[in-house]
């Protein structure tokens, strides 16, 4: 377990510090106390006061998702939402979900008889048997990038393809690009149709062309890229908007492969911004989902449909984050 | 002032019960304390206590909209917004903003003068000069029913006009209407577009006829409902969907004059569910946004815009309250 020692150096503050802010000394400001707070949940260090609270649990479930270590998609949106969800005094487990465990318990059954009340489902699949459940369950919810329709218990969270994408776009035609294709991430899931649409959306709003051919599905994986990118090369795209950072990466690959240069050549876009994207060669451009937000986004929403405020969605702004993969158009 | 016994009045507690909610004694429930100091506020009752906090202010801004009564629309939004805001340690002031006001001072600089550290506007149009402003201000703020694109200080929080639209569809098709107009606000509001747009996609989805002539727009009064009726009539329309309940009286009104009988010969739909709605003859079937949840959601949102929670809009679930306004479609 951490030591106060340990939030101490994380901060650079003195141990003194650390202390009154856990116990709640009245000579430090409530910012800092916060602080202090958020980093003893994320280092992992809990004091016999923390320990001894009375409290509501509520339960995140993640599927298809890495979590556990900071480099790995679901790790701050994990953190965000202990955080938040700490200061209003509820307790938080983490639970990994299978199909087997969504086969042998009815969701409902499995909330009630471990007294969670309320949850946070991450990486859920159209077709999880959950996923049905959530429909009708009264127990509130909240799921990260899946929409369940017509539940007052149930609210989704994400981050705003549409303006992401548009503002990759605008970024590409600032640069000189007007052949813009998009690889996507698998057929059927929520968000790879919600950002097929925001790119239509846009490449129609700024008069570029595109077309079925211009925007594949694949999956949202590195080796899933790979097969478009002859494809869209052929057609002249010069700009390769994906799915996810992790398609990008296969794109980058690729294109490498068959001795393009990134960006002399050609430009690359991600979605996300996981960790690994900075350290790409070269860095990737790509539109952050800001992790930490989305989990405090998440509780949020938990809590004000446990309070009866019955929100149905909230999403989160993107960022486009500019780095070495885009570059100006190249000169014939 | 409103006294102790007014609050232990209205919640049919004692006043010693009363007492010990206002301060904070430990043998009461979390949730009594709760309803406790929410009366208080709605109630207009303050302690010492309550009065002697130091606390952050917010600005809640009103074009357009009537409050000042429970029975108008913008009370409870207010209401539901004190309260959360109060939980918070946050001061709220509700603020009357005219052309004038906007033209003769900028919005950043009326927040700073006034120590403001957020906003929640309502009612806002969109050619309002504060409108342009809050597209490049840095200052938190929530808007009611209007969007800002890409500005990651501000966030729209409104209804789903989408599942609203569509319950209300489901509803009529249910009762055996196949030909439904929509009978709209004021063309240029975000809200009649979403509305449009919700008629289109429901009606499509439905396989049901739809044309430019069955969804007309007009103003959100009474009045401007009338010169569609007859119209819609001639179309064949046998239920109108109204873009909010006041065109929705209107149209009652109108249909009644031409000899119709509601819902015998015609079924009406209203949109927001106003206090008078339940009080109409016959008492309005409509698509009710719950004002309270709208306040707390609006105070939600704006919370976590100031704790750098970049929330781009929240949406909360409609709720089709059925009443007289509709029945069978009319045998021929």
């Amino acid at each position: 377990m951490a030591t106060i020692k340990d939030i101490a150096d994380r901060l650079g503050i003195s141990v003194s510090t650390v202390s009154k802010g856990l116990n709640g000394a009245s000579d430090i400001s409530e910012a800092l106390r916060q602080t202090v707070l958020d980093t003893a949940i994320e280092l992992g260090y809990t004091t016999k006061q923390m320990r001894g609270r009375v409290q509501r649990k509520l339960c995140i479930f993640v599927e298809n998702m890495e979590y556990e270590t900071p480099d790995q998609f679901g790790c701050d949106i994990i953190l965000g939402f202990r955080q938040s969800a700490y200061r209003e005094d509820f307790g938080v487990s983490v639970v990994p979900v299978t199909p087997l465990l969504q086969s042998t318990e009815k969701y409902d059954t499995y909330m009630l008889k471990n007294g969670y009340v309320g949850a946070f489902a991450l990486g859920f699949a159209l077709q999880d048997e959950w996923m049905e459940q959530f429909g009708c369950s009264s127990i509130p919810a909240v799921l990260l990038d899946n929409y369940i329709k017509k539940n007052p218990s149930v609210g989704y969270i994400g981050t705003d393809s549409f303006e992401g994408i548009d503002d990759a776009i605008v970024h590409l035609i600032d640069l000189g690009h007007s052949r813009i294709g998009l690889i996507n991430g698998s057929q059927g899931s929520m968000i790879s149709d919600q950002r097929r649409q925001a790119y239509i959306d846009s490449m129609t709003a700024h008069g570029l062309p595109f077309s079925e051919d211009t925007m594949p599905y694949g999956y949202f994986v590195p080796d899933a890229a790979k097969p478009h990118v002859d494809n869209l090369l052929s057609m002249g795209i010069t700009a390769f908007l994906c799915g996810n950072d992790l398609i990008a990466s296969g794109v980058i690959d690729e294109c490498t492969r068959l001795g393009l240069r990134i960006p002399g050549d050609v430009s690359v876009i991600g979605f996300d911004d996981i960790p690994v994207s900075a350290k790409l060669d070269p860095p990737l451009t790509t539109i952050r989902q800001d992790r930490i937000a989305l989990g405090k986004c998440g509780f949020y929403t938990l809590n004000s449909l446990i309070n009866h405020v019955s929100i149905s969605r909230t999403l989160l702004r993107p960022e486009l984050i500019v780095r070495g993969s885009t570059g100006p158009l190249p000169t014939p």
